[in-house]
């Protein structure tokens, strides 16, 4: 059996495992990042016409488009509807940007730690990954600058807004300045943003593609935060030097996405609904955000530093005393809880041990203070063990 | 810019472009491979849980998994639903199959002509694709039997029933024959279905996957030519060895299909409503092919030859003074009329002059005469000034 040399990479999945062990009965899941399941809207398919079901553009719905552009334009990124690529989930723009940019040694930047799915798909096409270091909002300046001079990256990757894992956003002015750095040293922008409409205190700013004066950029974008994951529908904005191999990367990879999930997006994308939904959705977060807070704060106050996340669907701890949270996960799942470890979300994991991403969507109020009590026994148990 | 090595052979797509022309008002498409727009049946979304909203697994819907493996079984191929994989339209597993197998220069074997959205996907991976000389039913074996000797290649891709674009059925004896050898030389088998329900007078064979003893195995296939292509729900079957890969690679290129798209495939799966709506669709497709031939004979019987396809949705010409019929494109729309050139469907398009892909379920009976008068006619105006 030959197989190619890029399947040496494909990682036997540890997220795959915990998510799996996440769905026994009984579980109380931190690992996730599914959207609550009581706020999911009811959906109406009654009005669909019949000729949804026929093959369509690679594109994606002209209509569709139309609006996804719309939007984009409202946030500061100067483009049209012939930038925008309608994509089966944003995880598609991580395969076509891997397609496009990556051989075996090629190197990219990106945060660390960082979307860990994102890293996986990079590296599985043979990249070289060089982290940057990050601050509170945003990378370490000097840092990026450094890299950039030393390398010669094909991409960098960043998600500036309720970061996954992290929760970080970046500052306006890191922003600005990221986005100077990059016009001067030529390099292209993957910015992913799935979850600028979850924030939960009312702090925003525009995305970085729309900064830039003559770097190339992709940007991407998915409703699965918003509106309903199991539709898979995302879309990706791309500078126009770009956007031709994109497309045709889309068609050889699955020729189109679903019509009938596009539909569905265009009744909500634009309508005073979605707003209406959005804004039932920040505020039933925001809840279960705060009572997270609180709960952390009884049972990890001691075991762990972390910064309450102003958005997005997970808090990101860091141990006083680190040690190798992978070992933490056997001890956890015995005692019916699951979390994220949060060393695979480095492209070094050995050099960053001690981080937990706790997601605070999932479980509910009556179980919350259980789950992360059992959670922190573990934790305390594995440093006493360490200690003697 | 320094995109990767392999986007250097992502290739301009004259079918994309093609098919855009084909869209024009007015334009007699025998281009594409679309479902005939009336056939496309109604569908009802009204009992569809909310929770099909939320993510899902790579896997595929476990329902639709039992159903799927309930059918292969019913066609002889030895599986269990752990072995499915349900992928965002059948496309899907060729790009899985490329990731898994090919780097540059890896040696695939495949028909002559073949379908060439495979080719493309295949050979912008890097592979080098040789081609096995192809009969009336099957594969010329002692051609197979030496590139076997010869080569090591990673897999063969092979459509055995109603071949796209030639029409093919493979006899049981070259099934039984070409599963042999495989098994003999141990090289996996990519068999791709997605006309085997289209069968117009009665012939079918079962898979060559079903009658392999020892070498591994992806068998594929769509709803796109039965029920409905907007969907894009597809599924890969493999034999437990490969199985883990292309689920990881699954999960890598999309997290898993659109739940919508998977729950009202399974409303139809083994349903009565289903085979008669089959039923419906083969009778109406069978007209089509009928009136199609028969206007065939009046306009190209002194400017080809062909076979009367036994399923699918084309009909192969080759013609009697060979030319290159991308050199016809351009008249032809001028015309009014679209049709795919033979010449993409070859690993080598320079040697294989003179085919042309002619689809019949598209063009109404209204306009088929009027439509293969005027392609004839561009025809006979090439071959004139060829001549000339």
């Amino acid at each position: 059996m030959a197989f190619s040399e890029r399947t040496t990479r494909l990682k036997s999945s540890l997220i795959r495992e915990i998510l799996a062990a996440a769905q026994r009965p009984g579980m109380m899941s931190f690992a996730g990042g599914l959207p609550a399941e009581a706020m999911l809207p009811a959906v109406n398919w009654a009005d669909m016409p019949v000729g949804m079901g026929q093959y369509g553009t690679s594109e994606g719905e002209p209509e569709l488009r139309e609006a996804l552009a719309h939007e984009a334009r409202a946030l500061g990124i100067p483009c049209q509807a012939s930038q925008v690529l309608v994509l089966s989930g944003s995880q598609q723009a991580l395969d076509l940007s891997a397609k496009l940019y990556i051989d075996k040694g090629t190197q990219v930047l990106l945060e660390a730690p960082t979307y860990l799915a994102a890293l996986q798909a990079f590296q599985f096409f043979g990249a070289d990954c060089l982290a940057v270091r990050m601050e509170q909002d945003g990378p370490n300046l000097q840092a990026l600058r450094t890299l950039l001079e030393q390398h010669q990256p094909a991409f960098i990757y960043l998600i500036p807004t309720f970061q996954n894992p992290s929760g970080l956003r970046y500052s306006e002015a890191k922003r600005d300045a990221v986005a100077a750095l990059l016009d001067e040293f030529g390099v292209t922008l993957i910015e992913d943003e799935p979850y600028r409409e979850l924030s939960f205190d009312g702090g925003l700013a525009t995305p970085i593609v729309g900064r830039l004066n003559t770097a190339s950029w992709i940007y991407t974008g998915t409703v699965s935060k918003t509106l309903l994951p199991g539709l898979r529908v995302g879309y990706l904005i791309a500078s126009p030097d770009l956007f031709p191999h994109l497309l045709r990367l889309k068609q050889s990879a699955d020729l189109h996405t679903s019509r009938v999930g596009q539909w569905q997006v265009m009744q909500w994308l634009g309508t005073e609904k979605l707003q209406h939904h959005l804004d039932e959705l920040r505020s039933y977060y925001r809840v279960r955000r705060d009572a997270f807070q609180a709960a952390l704060h009884t049972h990890f106050a001691d075991l762990a530093d972390w910064r309450m996340p102003e958005g997005g669907l997970f808090f990101w701890l860091k141990l006083k005393q680190p040690l190798d949270t992978r070992t933490l996960l056997e001890p956890a799942l015995a005692a019916n809880v699951a979390f994220m470890p949060g060393e695979p979300f480095f492209p070094e994991p050995d050099l960053h041990h001690g981080h937990l991403r706790l997601n605070f969507s999932h479980v509910g109020p009556e179980q919350l203070d259980e789950g992360l009590k059992r959670l922190a026994a573990v934790v305390r148990q594995a440093q006493a063990l360490q200690a003697a």
